[in-house]
């Protein structure tokens, strides 16, 4: 059985508020040499079979996962 | 420069009620074959160093990224 993994991340020109928030909330919590944390979506899909399996899945991210106008996404199949 | 990818998502015996919402919405955008959907957190974080890099990152996750009560994590570090 295929298990799917998608990232979906907001565009690095899309500004990040929750990133930025963990980024700043770092070092008072004693994590120094943070340069920069991007906060997004981990998306894990268990399908039955692995017919047609990237055509699938980058409809899927495209239609219902991710919104293509801020975001992007990437994906990789384990057990296929 | 040290890039970590961290996914932090709800254990398994934790209800994920975003993911059954996409799971059942799947079929009626005409996608079948969907055994489960769950959705957690990807959060990137750049480093400026790769110092004590593991420690780090589990010190991290486990403080202020995850809640481990419900949640677990996982990480790859890339370009370390």
């Amino acid at each position: 059985m295929p298990r799917v993994h998608i990232d979906v991340m907001l565009k690095d020109e899309i500004l990040d508020p929750q990133g930025q928030a963990v980024e700043r909330a770092l070092p008072s919590l004693g994590f120094d040499g943070v340069q920069q944390v991007r906060i997004g979506k981990h998306i894990v899909v268990d399908l039955v079979d692995a017919e047609d399996l990237d055509a699938r899945v980058t409809r899927m991210a495209d239609k219902l996962l991710a919104n293509p106008v801020i975001e992007r996404f990437e994906y990789r199949i384990v057990d296929a």
